[in-house]
C-alpha cells in the first residue's frame, strides 16, 4: 500500500526559491582580494543564480552537464552553487591548490564543459588551460581586473539575461554538484552529489545535534568551497536562512579573527590545523577580540587536539568535532554531550568532546575488523569504519576499478580505523595507513600527536611509523616548537609516558620549521613518510 | 546523469534502530491509571515494538495492513508507532474521543484488521465492537485490569515471540501510518502517511527554527497520540534520542505542572485552550512549581491568545506557535523571531510571535484568492492558505469525492484563510467557515476571541457569525468569566474598541459556563452556531 502523500521532489530550486522569498535581506558578506568587504544578500543571490542559470542554459547546458568553478569562498561561489544545480546543470568545484597536472586530469575526467573562474586565479588557470577543453571560461571580476580576451565576463554575462528563468522538473535523484577527493595518495575520485543527498544533508546540518544551523546564525566557513562540497554550507545556510561570511582568499588567524568579531560570527568551520594559528594571537593579545555572544566552531577532516579545544574554551568559543569525507557530502557524524555526561569529570567530557560523535539520522556506521566481521561497539574494538546512508557515495564517476572502496553489502569503506562507544559516539584512531604497526600491535599516530600538542613548547607535531628491523614499524616525532620555546626528547618522552605505554611511545623525535600540508591544509603524512623512509633507528 | 548516492530509502526501521543502539538507556516515562509513574526506555520500546512487530506478523499481518490502536499517550503506544510500520503495516490511531458511530465508521472504512487497545478503554469499544471487524483484538492491560475473554493479551503476545525479527524491505513511499481528521464538519476523511513523509517531518522538527528537538529535550506531548499523526512526536523524539513524559489519561492542569517540574520536561505542546487551566493554577499559586531551565511550548491547532503567550512568559516557559493539520504530518510552520525583530517593541514581537510563522524547507505555502489569483505576501491581502509538500497529503484514502481539497495544480486547499508577511510569517484569520461576512466586508473570529481573552475577567471566549437580516451577519461573543469575575457587555466592548473598528465589534455577548469544544480540544464553533441559530438581534 503507497503512502498518500504528494510527490514533492527534495531539489536545489526549492531551496533557492525559499531563500530568496523568506531570506531576501539576509547578508551574505565577502571580504575581496584587496581586503574590502563586500555586502550581497540572499535576495541578490537569488536573482543572480537565476540569471547565471539563464545565461548557462543560453550558452547551451544540457541537463547533467558540468560546470568548473575556480573560485575563492566568494558570494559568486554561492551564486554557482544554486545557479548552475538549478538549471539542472552539475557543479564541479575544483580545487585550486592542487597540482595542474593533477586539475587537468579532474577537469577532463569529469568532461567540465564551462568554467567559471576569478581574476585572481587566472595564473592558475594558466598552468592547465592548453591541456583542458572547456568550450567556454566566465571569468569574476573578483580582483577588479580586465576579462582576458576570448573569455566572458561573468558580470556582463549576468546584465545580458533576464530575471526570468523556468526551472526545469527536476528529479530528486539527479545529479547536482561533484567534487573530486583531494586525497594524499593515488588519482583524485569522483562523487557526484545528488538534489536529494544535498537536501537531506542540509536538513541534517540544520539539527540541533548536527550543526546546529538556523536563521539566527552568522556562519563564517573557513573549510574551501571547492573542498568537500563547502561542507554544504551554501545549501544548509539557505536552508536555515543564515547569514554568511566568506573570508575569500584570506586564512591569516588575525584576518579571520578581525572578521569573527566584525561581523559577529557565531558558528565557524575548518580543519584544526587552521586553527592553531588563531588560538596562538588569542592568546598573545588577550582583550584584541572579545566574543561577547555564543561562538561555536565545528572542526573535521582531521582529529582535534585537546590542547586546542581547551584553549578555545578559555576565549568563550566551543569546540564541536565533526567527521565526514568528500564521499559523505561530507558532514556523517558530529559530538556534542549527551545530558547525562555533564556530570562526568572534566577529563571525561573533554575525552568524549574530541570524539567526532554521533552519526546522523540515516547514516549507519560499523566497524569491521580485518577478517571481516563486526567488532562490537564498546569503545575499544577497533576496525576500519564503513558508513551507508542517503548522502554516502555508492560510486565513483567512471571509476569502475574502484569498486573495492565498498563491500559486497555496500557499505562505503572509508580508510579511517576507530571504534564506537556504548554512547554510540565514533572515534577514529587513525586512517589506516597512518595507523603504526609494531611487533604485532597498532599505535595510534593521531593519539600520540594531539597529546604532544598539549605540550607548551609544541607548535604542532606528526607522528609516522618508519620501518624497523626488530619492529617492522616504530614511531617517529615530528616535533615543530613555539617560537624561542624549548623541549628536549626526553622532555617529551616523559611528558607523553603519563598517558601511553612505554612502548607506545616514540622512539625519536625530530625537530622541524613547519608540517607539510595537504592542500586542504591537513598533515601530509605521505611526504614525512617519504622524506623518513632511510631513517636509521639507534640500535 | 544520475546522482552516485546510495539508494538508501528514509524508512521508521531505521529510526528505530537507530534509537535502540544509541539512546537505549533514554527513558520513557508514563503516568498511569491509578496516576502511579512507569518508567520504560527507548531500548525497551526497540526491543518491545519488535517483537511486537514478530507477533503481528505471526498473527498474519501482511504488507500495508491496517492496525488500529485506540490507547491513551502511554508507552505501549510508541511502541506501536513503532511495531506496525516496521512490520509493513499501517498504524491506525483511532480518536477514542469521537462518536462510536463515527470510529465504527472509520475502522471499517479504514478495513482495520487488528486492534490495539486499552483494558480502561474496553467501555469505549464495547460501544462500537458488533459493528467493527477487527479480526483480533489485542488488550494492553494499563489500568492492570484482567484480559476479557475473545481477546489477546499484549504482555501475552510479546512474551510468547523472540527477540529476532527480520524487517521486510520497505519502499519509503509505502504507508506507515494513517490518521482520520477530526474535522467539525463533515465524514472524517483518512490521510495516509508514507514512510519518506513521516522521516522528512521528523528531520524538520529536530531543526532548530522549527522544534528544535534534542537529546538534551525531554518532551511532554499533551496533544493526543492519537490526533493528527500525535505531532509526528514518537518518531521526531526517536530521530533526536529525546526523552518522552505522556500524561496517560490525565490532562489536568496541577497534573500536567507536577509531571513537567518532577520530569524537568523542556518541552511541551498542545492547543492553546489546553493550557488555560495551567496558566490559571500557576498564577494563583506562585511558587508551586518553580522552572529554572528554560522551557518551551509548542501550541497549534488553534491560533494562541497574546494573554496566554505573556502569562507563560511572566512564568519562564516561552511559547513558539506551530501551524499544521493531520493532512500535514501535521507539523508545517512555526514562529521563532528573527535576529532583526529583537530591536522591535515588545507589542510587534507579540504580534509577529503569535503568527504561526514561516514555513518549513520543502513545505510550500501561498495565499489563494477567491478569484483565484495569488495574492502578494504584503501582510495584509487575505485568502485561502495553500500548501505543499513532501510531508503534505495528495488525497484522502478512497474518497475520491474529496478531490476538490486540491487545487488544480496539487496544492492543498487548507480550508484557513489567512495572510503571509514580508518576512515570510503565515497568519490565520480564521478557517473560511469561521469568518463572519458582515455588509460585503470579512470579521475575523478569531481576533476577536484571542482579544477578548486578554480581558482580565474572561477565561475563555468564542466568537461566532450569527444571521442578520441586514448585514447578512454579525459577530455574537460567547463568553466564560472566571470565578467570581464581573464584565458586563459595555466593558468588554470598550475594551475591544481599542483594537478594532466599530463595525467589527460584536453586537451581543452572551456569559456561558462553558465553550463547547471537538474531541482534541478546540473550540467547537459549529455546536455555537447550532444553538445560536435563532438568535435575535435587537434592532
Amino acid at each position: 500500500m503507497r503512502g498518500l502523500m504528494m510527490d514533492f521532489p527534495l531539489t536545489v530550486p526549492a531551496l533557492l526559491e525559499r531563500a530568496g522569498e523568506i531570506f531576501g535581506k539576509v547578508e551574505i558578506v565577502t571580504r575581496r582580494p584587496d581586503r574590502s568587504v563586500a555586502r550581497t544578500t540572499w535576495g541578490d543571490v537569488y536573482r543572480r543564480s537565476r540569471r547565471l542559470a539563464s545565461a548557462l542554459t543560453g550558452l547551451g547546458l544540457k541537463r547533467g552537464d558540468r560546470v568548473a568553478t575556480l573560485l575563492w569562498n566568494q558570494s559568486e561561489h554561492v551564486e554557482a552553487y544554486f545557479g548552475v544545480p538549478v538549471a539542472g546543470g552539475v557543479l564541479h568545484t575544483l580545487n585550486l591548490r592542487l597540482h595542474p597536472d593533477e586539475i587537468t586530469f579532474i577537469a577532463n575526467h569529469a568532461e567540465d564543459r564551462f568554467l567559471i573562474v576569478d581574476d585572481v586565479l587566472l595564473p592558475v588557470y594558466e598552468k592547465f588551460r592548453d591541456r583542458a577543453k572547456f568550450e567556454r571560461v566566465i571569468v569574476v571580476p573578483f580582483g577588479g581586473g580586465a576579462i582576458p580576451a576570448g573569455c566572458v565576463g561573468y558580470e556582463e554575462l549576468l546584465s545580458q539575461t533576464s530575471d526570468e528563468f523556468t526551472y526545469p522538473q527536476l528529479d530528486e535523484n539527479e545529479a547536482a554538484a561533484m567534487c573530486y577527493t583531494s586525497g594524499t595518495t593515488g588519482r583524485s575520485k569522483g562523487v557526484v552529489y545528488s538534489h536529494r543527498a544535498l537536501a537531506l544533508h542540509s536538513m541534517h546540518c540544520c539539527g540541533v545535534d548536527s550543526f546546529g544551523l538556523s536563521m539566527s546564525d552568522t556562519i563564517m566557513p573557513v573549510t574551501s568551497l571547492f573542498h568537500a562540497n563547502g561542507w554544504g554550507i551554501p545549501f544548509s545556510a539557505a536552508m536555515a536562512g543564515a547569514k554568511i561570511v566568506l573570508p575569500g582568499p584570506f586564512a591569516d588567524a588575525e584576518g579571520l579573527l578581525d572578521l569573527m568579531v566584525q561581523e559577529r560570527v557565531t558558528i565557524t568551520t575548518g580543519v584544526p590545523t587552521i586553527w592553531f594559528g588563531a588560538l596562538e594571537a588569542l592568546d598573545k593579545s588577550p582583550g584584541r577580540w572579545k566574543f561577547d555572544w555564543p561562538v561555536r566552531m565545528i572542526l573535521g577532516g582531521a582529529p582535534t587536539s585537546e590542547a586546542l579545544m581547551r584553549g578555545f574554551d578559555r576565549h568563550g568559543i566551543t569546540v564541536n568535532c565533526s567527521w565526514g569525507m568528500t564521499e559523505t557530502t561530507p558532514v556523517a557524524t558530529t559530538a556534542h554531550l549527551r545530558p547525562y555526561m555533564n556530570a562526568w569529570s572534566d577529563e571525561e567530557k573533554y575525552a568524549q568532546r574530541l570524539k567526532p560523535g554521533i552519526p546522523a539520522a540515516f547514516v549507519e556506521a560499523r566497524i569491521m575488523r580485518a577478517d571481516g566481521t563486526k567488532a562490537p561497539h564498546d569503545g575499544a574494538s577497533i576496525g576500519e569504519i564503513e558508513v551507508r546512508g542517503p548522502w554516502v557515495a555508492a560510486a565513483y564517476y567512471r571509476m569502475p576499478e574502484e569498486a573495492q572502496k565498498w563491500s559486497p553489502d555496500g557499505w562505503l569503506r572509508t580508510g579511517d580505523m576507530g571504534h564506537i562507544d556504548e554512547h554510540g559516539y565514533m572515534k577514529l584512531v587513525d586512517r589506516s595507513k597512518d595507523l603504526i604497526k609494531s611487533g604485532g600491535e597498532w599505535i595510534s599516530s593521531v593519539d600520540l600527536e594531539n597529546a604532544l600538542m598539549g605540550h607548551p613548547s609544541v607548535k604542532e607535531a606528526a607522528v609516522i611509523g618508519v620501518p624497523h628491523p626488530k619492529w617492522q614499524e616504530r614511531p617517529l616525532a615530528v616535533v615543530v616548537l613555539n617560537e624561542g620555546a624549548k623541549a628536549d626528547p626526553a622532555e617529551l618522552r616523559e611528558f607523553l609516558a603519563a598517558k601511553f605505554a612505554k612502548w607506545q611511545l616514540p622512539d625519536g623525535f625530530v625537530y622541524a620549521r613547519e608540517i607539510p600540508r595537504t592542500s586542504v591544509g591537513k598533515f601530509r603524512k605521505m611526504a614525512l613518510r617519504e622524506q623518513f623512509v632511510d631513517w636509521k633507528w639507534e640500535s
